[in-house]
């Protein structure tokens, strides 16, 4: 596997990081996960200008990023993917710093990685359905962020795993935020209802998509707070995120989500999302 | 300068970690730093103790650590940092992954890091005393942990530094929490007051090693909630941490403390906290 890091094509093996770098001391990084279908990637404008802004809250100076995509389709084919469903993962640190302290330098060189690997998207959880838990959100207040500080979300994926569930959702006080690595979708009498955009949750490209979709299919969505105490009312929930895509929910902690089964809205929106992709 | 890293003892620029290190791409793992006061550990016993909690809240299992003192004390001899006030600095990871995946491998290999550095105490701001600022804690809230999750601490000691100022306090809805690298005491009517160990700041060593002093001097020490309303009521604030062991603050947030100067419980903690180091 050849992986890009600051401007060269590595062996994975090879590829080496200083642990003087900002991005293993202190988290002091940003990332993005971009699906790759052959042969295009992923609404790419949309995750780079997600990038660009996760840089500039961090105040971490990069050079522009108008040149990537070729780099990308690059390291798709050196890596043999052409034709594979793949995912690009793109990593931008604030550099080596030496000797480690809070506050940055302003004139360090950041560090970019990326790597690819085939990823066929988990059909089987699209055409059936996942369970989900549901946990109290322990993470910091800018998810908006698509930082590495990334603790909270890793255990909670965790114990996720060990009790046989695909994804926690979390809420914040008795109101929803999102998934460890989605947004959350609910559809109530033919509303889809998701919530708003805020300090607490990621700005998802597959939720934009979704809302826009909507838009075009005529139905009808609402951005409005959703609270814990609800969970039981809806008729469906599905879980939106790139390597997830549009993936139903039929059990929410513990509780089963309106009969059990993917509903008629999440079938609809998954079909008409891969339409847009050509799948 | 020669550091660790998983058994070997490097030159810094030979030591390298992938980027497939979940350190560097989800910040999974723990770090501590210990003074050395020649010729010996601060308070080696605790740190190893607080390490140990860090990496089981973690669920990061790491062999016993019962032999790391004699690598720390090789680190500085090895540097010619014997006779000198120095740092080192231990960070622990869950290891090398691949492929990226939020949930973790069981059975992978920790990665170990150790660097030292000279770092002599700020005496300047010790005898002076510090400005510090006030700002909303948005960290998560296993701030006990002490992870390598640290974004909004770094941003915060960022804003501090191009303000001038030495530390950021943090508050939680109005209730003092701790700064970005110390905890705080407060005085009032030679009463020491400190928040209570909770879920939302890290169990200092140094906090733990001043309310042993003030039992042993007859200062009375109180844990309990204080209010950024309070701020304005202290007679002295100081911070307490590793590297800046006992220092007063003389403004925060704009507002004198006391009469602008270090007071004399802090001066008394300085000199016995010294003592006890025989400084």
């Amino acid at each position: 596997m050849l992986v890009y890091l600051n401007g060269k094509f590595l062996q994975m093996e090879e590829a080496s990081i200083s642990p003087f770098d900002r991005g293993f001391q202190f988290s002091d990084g940003v990332y993005e996960v971009i699906r790759y279908y052959p042969k295009k990637f992923f609404e790419m404008e949309a995750h780079i200008d997600r990038l660009k802004y996760s840089l500039n809250e961090m105040h971490i100076s990069f050079p522009p990023l108008d040149n990537i995509e070729p780099v990308l389709h690059k390291l798709i084919s050196v890596n043999n993917l052409t034709d594979e469903l793949s995912i690009a993962y793109l990593q931008i640190t604030r550099g080596h710093q030496y000797p480690r302290r809070h506050s940055f330098n302003e004139n360090i060189s950041p560090t970019f990685f990326i790597s690819v690997e085939k990823f066929p998207p988990k059909t089987d959880d699209m055409i059936n359905g996942v369970r989900a838990g549901l946990e109290e959100d322990i993470r910091w207040l800018r998810c908006d962020i698509k930082s590495t500080s990334m603790i909270p979300s890793i255990l909670s994926s965790h114990r996720a795993k060990e009790n046989g569930l695909s994804e926690i959702i979390f809420h914040r006080n008795g109101i929803i935020t999102e998934g460890t690595h989605t947004n959350v979708c609910f559809i109530k009498e033919d509303l889809l209802i998701t919530p708003p955009l805020s300090n607490l949750l990621l700005a998802g490209v597959t939720r934009k998509v979704i809302l826009s979709l909507c838009n075009k299919l005529g139905i009808i969505s609402v951005e409005r707070a959703i609270s814990v105490s609800e969970l039981n009312d809806f008729d469906e929930i599905f879980i939106l995120g790139t390597t997830v895509e549009v993936t139903p929910v039929i059990e929410i902690d513990g509780i089963c989500v309106g009969d059990g089964k993917p509903g008629p809205i999440c079938r609809l929106l998954q079909k008409e999302f891969r339409k847009l992709y050509s799948l």
